[in-house]
């Protein structure tokens, strides 16, 4: 059965790592002590050893423990193995680019699949959708494909950012964005504000966190839905 | 003879479409009394033909024309035959498909080398860099490749924002962007601010415009220089 988090960042402002979802962290992680920690997105260009030590310091605060998949021989191995995988925020070129490169997207799909929990932030949000193409990251390296793991069928655009009505900026605003990528594409995109996320298990999808989310609709007007709301129909 | 020129932006807070530079371009422009222009960013998804009247509406007011390399049954010859040209802004990734899909980069390449004016404004900029990779926008669509059209040594990073200090908001800040683009790649990265340009005349790259620009060099901490600073050794 999917059991799956879906989060828009890792971190809320004047707060540390993942400190505003731990409670439902431990929750989610019950009985589990030791969570696959997938670093490849590296923020900042971070190498994974010290990743993974960010994510394991976190963990550490539930009692559990976090180890990166570079530690293993065999990744895939590592993925099928796996009690629960976290994939953490970074650069979404840089980690879809791995993901191919180490042959995980099948196996992710498969562990998921089956059941085990799965944990994304951010980029690693961002590859739980349909594709890469409402990620806001910067193209830094050109991956073999643009499709995700498609974990929801739709997209997912996290770190959602209402325009502000007083800049004087002329580059594009995020709804400007996502509106774009649907003169090309036809899915759902979820805005996820920052301190949101989305619990699936199995076919229920629920908006969880305390703001709203933006949802939008192929030849729609964008909405609002609020927290508690199930997306199951979305597609 | 290249000679381009290489916009942030088309336009200005409070001012009209190509308003801030028309002055400038009736100089760049001199003697040639139509402009090819290249539409295919189509911001917010606005027609060819839309956009083509736009840039002409604007060109009107130095008694010039556009005419949309759409209409031509051949763009290849189109980019062949131009007396100067010009690529507006929207989306880069929609632009460089557009661009591979009808075989026009080597042509452009070839145009410019011998001497036809171009002006470039924000996507039409990011392709005049080495690669896309420092484009703002966002991925809505797969290109066959992200080189571009190498008019210049380095890349370009147009609508450059600086960090906002009292920002709440933890997605990662232009210069973070930037030097993640650094962990991968190692030619320069130049940050024009809205309202500023690179005039190149073929050795000879010159900052324009009011404001400094930011230079982010592979292992330098970034750099301003002023407007009227010569770029040509950057590489």
């Amino acid at each position: 059965m999917k059991n799956i988090i879906i989060a828009s960042t890792s971190t809320i402002h004047g707060s540390g790592y993942l400190d505003y979802i731990l409670n439902d962290l431990a929750e989610f992680f019950k009985g589990i002590d030791e969570i696959l920690f997938i670093p490849y997105a590296r923020p900042s260009g971070i190498s994974h050893d010290a990743y993974t030590e960010k994510a394991n310091m976190a963990f550490s605060k539930i009692n559990k423990s976090a180890r990166g998949i570079h530690t293993y021989e065999n990744p895939t191995e590592a993925v099928n193995n796996a009690k629960a995988i976290f994939i953490g925020g970074g650069n979404t070129f840089v980690l879809t680019n791995q993901l191919y490169k180490n042959n995980l997207i099948s196996a992710l799909q498969t562990a998921i699949k089956n059941g085990t929990p799965y944990l994304g932030t951010s980029a690693g949000s961002n590859i739980c959708g349909l594709t890469i193409e409402t990620t806001n990251d910067m193209p830094i390296l050109y991956p073999p494909s643009f499709k995700a793991l498609a974990f929801v069928p739709f997209n997912i655009n996290p770190h959602y950012l209402d325009p502000d009505k007083n800049s004087k900026h002329m580059g594009e605003t995020r709804e400007t964005r996502i509106k774009e990528f649907h003169n090309f594409n036809n899915q759902p995109v979820i805005g996820l504000r920052e301190g949101s996320w989305l619990h699936v298990k199995e076919d229920s999808i629920v908006l969880k966190g305390e703001l709203t989310a933006r949802v939008f609709e192929y030849n729609k007007l964008p909405y609002e839905v609020l927290s508690g709301t199930e997306l199951n129909q979305l597609k």
